[in-house]
């Protein structure tokens, strides 16, 4: 090994070193600031400047919500039950924060009353992140943030995505001309080029829909849609092995919206639609993606002041865990190979 | 085609018209008034001038509770999760507006205080509908709310009957004699005559019992009973299977109980009972119940006031636009015969 | 009398005993369709056509929110509640519904993800309204409905105004720009020319401030400021006896902010500000108010999802009860004069 | 002091002894069973047998309320939160444990579907309980409970009454025809001869009427109704010395509906009227009172299910303790002047 | 039969008649005190001396939690849900009172200071029930309450264990050296030797770990765990079958930890874990151990003020029940044979 | 100004500028990490380093709590609420963050599960921060935190104390000996010689008593208890103006316990008792206080859990905010005449 290898190597566990959670040993889980996974909290630049290489941070934008409003609280949310997590993934054994550094970036300073101007002030939070070369875990937020979240990452090529939902989200526009909503985001992001609809995937797609005919724009772009009824028929694993292929080993973002789980699991958010998976299946789902070559990821629509009680952020919390792992995973194969 | 029938269909397509809910899309779904599925509200006489073929109405009576009471906020409840329902059944394709003319008929008048006399309201409210031809899809209300609405449907001949519940509803009487509770709807309709207990199944039912042989009469009856521990152990393919066989081709009344499902899914309900239902099996068992020759059908013991979350309400919505999907179809499928 | 006042008399007799609410005698008042007021619902065009002489309806907004939002739930949670309101107010022995025919004329179709929009769209729907010569009593949403609805009432000239509020809502934008918010609605009536600063006050005022000379602007413009601690300090009857002489006998609008209320007596609000009214008082407030030349008025910024229990809608509802009885009361005094 | 009154004395030390609350002290306020005021709980019979002489008790009646039903479960609550009642009234220094031999009786086993069976049954408990001497503090239910009890305690001669109330209850029928409801029960003890309408007081009554001469009859009969509007106007103290003067030294009953209170501070209610009293004002009045020569006394309409967080049922539980102390006070002094 | 044994059948005849629950047909089931299955209540030194052979009582511990409190009203919140249980088993057809005397033996009067004190308390109140041949099934609190339990039912001899929970609860020390906690009870009683760690099985353990090689201690002392991954994979038959194998035919506690549903279905727990057990699955669980020889048992970690619903405490009564089935069924099995 | 000063004071001007809120413009209120009055966080050793002069942190304990717990979390609660705090104090004028460099150094790390040993965290964490001059402004917790910060504080000279509260809190014991509780801090602060009794003043004291002569001790030492009766009787400004003169101009220390509100007003606490202050009584109550030699203060009992709406914390962090402005001024006073 070089020397340069080596002081590399000593740089790396002095930063890993720092950038550890808060123990519960030493500060019970229950007490001290709320910060995502009780990680370190740093400004972008400041991250950018110490090398911190997974950032996750919130989008507490609600405004592009076409029914109940909250999730503009999902960040706050998640922060304080992201409290609950451990250090190691008991399912894989893997530590992310042995494998990166990660910190709480914070929030995205959004603009409640403007969408337009909100999504601008995404990619300016984005966009240098992403240039330096983090990885990002967005916690959000209603759907559209994943959009602008997109025209970052794949603004050189289009990526591939993992889209687990119980809404298409592929819809043109809303109320007479509205393009930009929580149901749009992916349509938007496929005109745009920087999502490519052969690699996507959505999984859990369920509820009423407007029109028979409602998905035709999605089906015809190429996009794989395995609906609910699809995942009970088939069952869990194959749908997996076919979600593996679609997007197969090329860069591939996750996003996950918390109302794909059934409103018993997280009645925390806008637009429930019951006959959803359990969080023991949207565990099983996200565990059984480990491998790819995930390049960002989301946790969306979790809008706590519609579950007092929680649970709707402690599941979010817990997925964000699981893709933080895979992510630092994802990320260190790619250092390992780079 | 006659010139008649081609009239006919005129006057049909335009009762198809003007009898569609309000769309989200003109309306945001948090907005406007709180029908049931959106649709426009109109008297029972009017729409029987009107020539509405499927009422939708409530039955806001709890006063024949035996436990906690809340039911009776039950059709305001599901009014307004039933905001969340869109037009096309995503499952099947259907979509019952385009089948029927259907209407929100609005509340029958109970009388809180008074059980007896609140039956007889209800038999008052819907024997004219059903004296007009109009198919009855009724919100309560506790699970006595039944026995009216099988009164007037099993009049001249008794019905079949589908019973999803955690409870058989056959007791006797309850506290030295009260004959007229929600847990005796179904031993009254029976020794009135217009209920046929060969052609009764209950499904989920389960809980502790107050005697071992508490379900002697009903099965001396006739009645199938399947207890949840049966379901589990065969299935809700064979369930289902064994279900249409009992009920047959004849004209057959659905009964919802929401308690079915377990409190996890529905926890707002007077008398739950765990171990029940997911809501994913419950739309997987009234989707596979579709063909029957179903002629009414309802939802009951939603209690709001139980579930502050709305989740329980947004089940009923859920379940009721499926019951409404067959209620149509089987409607059509009379029409077309006919 | 003429025959033709006579008649004018009878149609007016008739058009009274049409438009009444529905009798909790009749349909309990838990049961039935959630109007406002329990009144008949006609859209619009039709109130116009029957005569209506006071028009109730919700401007479900609340995507121009600074914090936490659920206001667009607000015309929902107020028609739910007022279901409790009876007929004659005890107080003063006013019954609106013998004075003027009232009626609910539903929501404006907000567009939730664009202000400017949804703006457009409150005008479109309250201006055919008041060139008709209804009187409005509107129920938000946020604070900033009141904007386009003096724009609509203030057009030809400039009108008086009554604000009831925690905050003085006269802020120039928010987030670097954003001039459209619940923040600013009285700024820019006033820099619009229709609203008179000269004839506003302000009670309630209190909360923290972001800069010390907060209000400079608003005190330049004349407004009267009446701090909470002055309310304190002066007594209620003095604030009254201000405020009326401030407005005046000309025309005047009564916006009610449900946050001046203590968050004790109304926590379903998105910005609370502890130290606030009674409801007591607030009843006190709004009755000695009587005799205002009265020509509009709204209740905002309810938002039920904060508050489960519904009792902040409850207070909502009363106060526009109350409102409702000083516009029927204003509008038959007007008619009388004219 | 004779052989007999020394051991007469000794045996009531020993019942005083015996009938004492659990203490905090020895059991945490949050443990060991929920009895009411933590007091041993004993069968009527035994109770009687024992030498009991404030017998507290249950009546979990809500099947006569016209509104939100919940209070079924009052006392449920209502004991859970009387376990934070200690042994001393703090602003009078009295202990009712001290004066007098006190005990739970348990409820009354109401009959939840049929009201009239319920009041029989309240009856059957009541009367050999006042037969035997026993004071009796009740815990409802709704208001129609007092009726039953009124019907025992005023059997020989009509009593006076001091109802606290935000609604006068002296309605005639509700429903076409129903004349056993929460709304009446003051109108059929008048009727019946065991309450003296002119030795009756209601003070706080409010809300708005379904018709301007609603409280003619109660007026005609010669009950005082002393509105919230003129609570305020003349001040508490004048209040109480109206209302003492009403009932005067003659044996009188106190009925507190919870409803009395403002919803901020009792929400927990099936008909809530804002501008009610504050609990500072509730514990002013009911202590105000001491010294009458009260009889009997409840406590109404607490409900808890409509508020999760046990408030409502803290004031029920408190207002109960004070109003123990009268009771006790009263039933002492009468044993002194016997 | 001797004379001696019929007459000691009748006494048991007589005890079994006076130990029975209270009937929801003469009281219902939301009306009267809320013991434990509605069952007489006694201290413990009555119940010894009364015959009373399984025990139920609470332990209003949760000082011991190192998360979210609460569980201390556990006792409480089981109480109140324990109303729905009726008398027999639907599934087994067992009646626990045909079998046993059972009562509420009140709650361990617990110092909530003074975890170590606690301890002392729970063996001082357990002790003499074990000496005297009772049976107990303890209501938690916390999880460590199981330790004093261990401590006096395994005194002579170490039991076997089937501990089904979300965590292992097997570490060593929290905060820097506290020994007595929830998360170290089996650490403790198995260093006592009250607990034999080979006769030990978990079910059900998940979540993310502070260590990966935290499980270590456990296994080495040769406890199976078998992880929630590994119960998925298996099936819940295979573990049953293997659970049964690993504690044999020999005493064995059963000690349930509501967290090891998941929070779906058991929101009220301080240390929530998602991806845990259904209600229905917990039931077939528990229902599958039937014919152990169980000699004690404990449902712990409900937390009331955690669900206001009180749904977790309906699952905590149901799971009671259940385990009492078993109990009162081992305990005349052992009779039989003794 | 000699150049020492004017470089001291541009050092000073470089802290209050670093130690500024985030403004709410910038970051929206519901945005960003949730820290005390959104300031910046450190470390307590880098506060010491960096100059900070008023540090405010969590003290997440209610381990001593003898009722419901919950206030560990109140920390958590008051940091999220307290993101509604703007900069200036619109009743004063007064904004804390231009006369001294504030800051959130966290939470105390607590021991949950040991009293004792909580106890001696919190003094090793205040003893430093004491020692380098900072003035601290704490979070509790339940009140016994109050006792170490006193023991800190008034080591060298016992301090007076205003304290509100509805509980005296000066016990000697509970269950048997225990000497810790949140029910005896001031006791054994008394005991200590670390508080002066007669420069003490309690307001707002009531609720029911466990003895008649319960307060007795705390008379003997002289202590002036104002009870809520006293409160009322006499008015707050009397009370304020005898507060002030019992306390001079000697270094005081303010502690205030949320339950000294009316539970309508602060529902979230363990130990409510109903009767209390409003929040503008208490708001009026605190700002009274201004011009006291302030040296510290503290708000304590918030108990989140227990009010799911946030109302609870929203008054501590208001009323925090105001102890803040009086801290501020004394600091700086101090500072002038130093």
């Amino acid at each position: 090994m070089s020397e340069d290898s080596m002081s590399e190597d000593a740089a790396q566990q002095a930063r890993l070193a720092r950038f550890q959670p808060l123990s519960g040993m030493v500060m019970p889980r229950f007490a001290g600031l709320a910060s995502l996974m009780r990680l370190p909290v740093l400004e972008p630049a400041a991250a950018i400047r110490e090398g911190v290489e997974i950032g996750l941070f919130g989008i507490p934008l609600d405004s592009a919500t076409t029914n109940r409003p909250g999730a503009r609280l999902g960040p706050r949310g998640v922060r304080e039950q992201s409290a609950l997590m451990r250090l190691v993934n008991h399912a894989s054994g893997v530590s992310p924060y042995e494998l990166c550094a990660c910190a709480d970036l914070g929030d995205v300073p959004v603009n409640p009353v403007d969408v337009a101007d909100t999504l601008a002030r995404i990619e300016a939070f984005a966009g240098p992140l992403h240039a330096a070369g983090l990885t990002m875990l967005a916690i959000g937020g209603d759907h559209l943030v994943t959009y602008p979240l997109l025209r970052v990452i794949g603004a050189r090529a289009p990526v591939g995505l993992i889209h687990i939902d119980a809404h298409s989200d592929t819809a043109d526009s809303y109320f007479g001309g509205a393009r930009l909503t929580h149901g749009t985001p992916f349509r938007r992001a496929i005109e745009d080029g920087v999502l490519d609809p052969r690699r996507m995937v959505q999984i859990g797609i369920r509820g009423t829909l407007y029109a028979r005919d409602e998905r035709r724009w999605a089906l015809d772009q190429g996009i794989r849609i395995i609906e609910m009824e699809s995942v009970i028929a088939q069952g869990l694993p194959a749908v997996v092995t076919e979600a593996r292929a679609i997007v197969g080993s090329a860069p591939t973002y996750l996003s996950f919206d918390i109302d794909s789980l059934d409103p018993a699991f997280a009645p925390g958010t806008g637009t429930p639609e019951i006959g959803g998976f359990t969080s023991r299946e949207a565990l099983f789902l996200v565990r059984a993606l480990r491998g790819l070559d995930l390049i960002g990821a989301d946790v969306v629509e979790v809008a706590p002041p519609l579950d007092p009680g929680g649970t709707t952020a402690l599941v979010g919390a817990t997925i964000a865990f699981e893709l933080l792992c895979h992510l630092a995973e994802a990320r260190a194969r790619r250092s390992r190979q780079g």
